[in-house]
């Protein structure tokens, strides 16, 4: 219920994450928690799964793109479910690799990748490298050379096919700093030139068209630009493409009334796209990977705050001030990103204001959201924020030295850490 | 030159921080890094100190507000100068009194203190505690009872004056989470409430009207406002309240442009606002305390990376990446900051064209800054970043699980490492 399956209210009144009381939980754990369901996150993945097995018929990988959420459990996780895992820096690579995840099926992503990132994914065998620029590709190609190893690479490509939520937008040259531009002829120039490196092994195309897309129009745009160039690529130099990588962008709810297409549509809808442009393009289906991060992770979260104050400016606004804030969730402050929030023990009580929900950094800017609809909360209650599970402890800072809150993962009717809280002598441990 | 005293050009061309050649700092520390100058860092710090002595007669003391930039060398070189120090967390605390920094001489801040917070800042026997909000004044008399100690404290006011860079606006209510507001009577409440609890002994009035103000005409409205408050409690209650805290905000050159007013004006230029207004109202000067954080280190460090590619955009713009981004640095993301940048090897080459600066994440709003004018530069170069001081490394982030940079200090001619660079292991440490 509300925005997510793993949510529901017990007889208490209280909200659930798993089946267990959120209330329990943050004072167990204490506040501010992290908390997540690993059935949930579980069941996203094999949604996609599912998508790829009757769509199309196993042809198809499943990558949870790490930066999302990353910490050794979740990299476990996603191994578990067979899923490949789409790391974005060394340091996400040393996370996946200490958790045991098999390097085969890890894909190394970056737009400005170092000597010792590349090194370091060559040295541990990484099933893709997605190169971004044209430095990149030298570069890789002499590392790989040096190294006497043949790297196993995906090319960026900017597709010009750009979604927003409800629409997509087809634009000649897409400002992004991501990847090789299509319309200029920088990516068929970058698909000839690792086509002559003998340490480079082309073995697919990548692009990736935007974040929290709700509708699948966009993906199957994308789609139909992509298979084009694979034919073109297939016409010009007679190598078929064997991958095609769409990335991510899968939406979720963050909000009760929003409603993104369910997962397993997404992949239907892509893979009618493929099989309809490769059919009028007379060229073989590529292999099919796409890439979600926040739609695995993203639902199963939330987070458990403690309300430290309510403060009434008559005629202007209602704060309500909570022990964490930006520090541990920036994307109100970065992107004026919208919230579901309740009060935990109260999880059924019908809203009676509009309140501005506060941190606690010296810093007004630090809100995680405004006009929020809630019941009069008291002083010391629970406030809970939903769909925190992506992007909320991966850019989590300690701002104002505040310590990281833990990552509490329930499933199977228990509860275990994940990520345990930092301490007070953690933040200063860096300290000379 | 530039933006700061601190920096310089060598014969080489190169950019020099203290004296010192940034490319060979780079070099001997790797990038991404943070450098700061002490010497320019303890200059802040006396123009403080100086403006107190010549304009108050030393009847005013300065606290560094860490939240700008908190580790224990920098409290260390607060406390060696004689300032005070303000902190807004218990991790701050922390920070602190491991730094050996004097407890007499912290204030403790904060818009949401837990009581776990406000018991530490009781056991470390603190010198002042900045009381936000009528609950907290509650909780803190208890605390304090219970431990059988009188906490001395400052209460927060909106004093309804609000600054903008070049402006201020007087307003009704100001919309602010922080502290109690003046024209609603809340302020005044609070002072009688303060006042009657045997457990807290009400030190001052603390106010702050805002961030990187270059004038001094909001600073002496607010001066003029808080006065005429301090007479009306004498007035009604008879008591002298003796300590006015006008809070930070002092202006500093982000780019060369800019024309921040000096430090020992705006104490000036306060000082003579207190004066006129006490003079009129017929009440006697108040200790003055000020608080500034950015004015102090800002101005003092610089981030040097190194430049991984050059892409351009035919028609649209060219993106120059770099090795650190919004995870070091968030303020452009956030705030749309402006810096000034240059090569750090070419610091005096003319520039040639207009750059958009992106950051490594992976993620399209990671970027330092548009339209940056540079000379074309080559793969490989060090770009340096300049007065990144304040609000860099305190509100980084391991986003993409990037370790953070270390900080560097330069002083008397050498460098040394005042906070350490974390490793992969660090950042994966907390992850169960």
């Amino acid at each position: 219920m509300f925005v997510s399956d793993c949510l529901g209210v017990n007889g208490a009144g209280r909200l659930t994450i798993g089946g267990l009381d959120a209330v329990e939980l943050g004072s167990r754990y204490a506040t501010p928690l992290y908390v997540m369901d690993e059935d949930e996150i579980r069941a996203n993945c094999r949604a996609f799964l599912r998508g790829m097995k009757i769509h199309r018929e196993g042809r198809g990988a499943v990558a949870y793109a790490s930066k999302a959420f990353c910490c050794k459990r979740m990299c476990r996780i996603a191994a578990e479910e067979g899923l490949w895992l789409d790391v974005a820096s060394g340091g996400e690579l040393h996370t996946a690799l200490e958790a045991g995840f098999p390097s085969g099926r890890i894909i190394f992503h970056g737009n400005n990748k170092t000597a010792a990132d590349l090194t370091l994914a060559l040295e541990a065998e990484v099933g893709r490298i997605v190169v971004d620029n044209i430095f990149e590709l030298g570069l890789l190609d002499h590392l790989a050379k040096a190294a006497g190893k043949t790297a196993c690479i995906q090319l960026r490509i900017k597709p010009g096919v750009e979604a927003h939520t409800h629409e997509y937008i087809r634009t000649g040259g897409v400002d992004s700093k991501f990847g090789f531009s299509l319309e200029s002829g920088e990516a068929m120039k970058a698909v000839v030139k690792a086509l002559g490196r003998q340490s480079l092994c082309l073995k697919g195309l990548h692009c990736h068209i935007g974040s929290q897309i709700f509708g699948t129009e966009a993906f199957r745009a994308a789609a139909s630009v992509m298979t084009e160039l694979f034919a073109r690529v297939k016409r010009e130099t007679g190598y078929a493409i064997p991958e095609l990588n769409l990335g991510g962008g899968f939406g979720i709810r963050y909000l009760p009334e929003q409603e993104p297409a369910g997962y397993e549509s997404c992949i239907e809808a892509i893979s009618r796209a493929i099989a309809e442009s490769c059919r009028a393009l007379n060229i073989s289906e590529p292999f099919l990977m796409v890439e979600p991060g926040r739609s695995i992770v993203g639902p199963a979260g939330i987070t458990l705050y403690t309300i430290g104050a309510v403060k009434e400016i008559p005629g202007v606004r209602t704060y309500l001030t909570v022990d964490g804030g930006m520090a541990d969730n920036p994307r109100y402050a970065l992107y004026k990103s919208e919230y579901h929030m309740l009060l935990a023990a109260r999880a059924l009580a019908p809203p009676t204001g509009a309140y501005t929900v506060a941190g606690r950094c010296c810093e007004s800017g630090d809100l995680l959201g405004v006009n929020i609809a809630l019941p009069r909360p008291a002083v010391g209650e629970m406030l809970a924020v939903l769909a925190t599970g992506a992007y909320n402890y991966s850019m989590a800072s300690n701002y104002n030295r505040l310590p990281r809150p833990a990552v509490v993962m329930v499933g199977g009717g228990g509860s275990y850490l994940a990520v345990r809280r930092e301490s007070f002598e953690d933040v200063a441990r860096f300290d000379v």
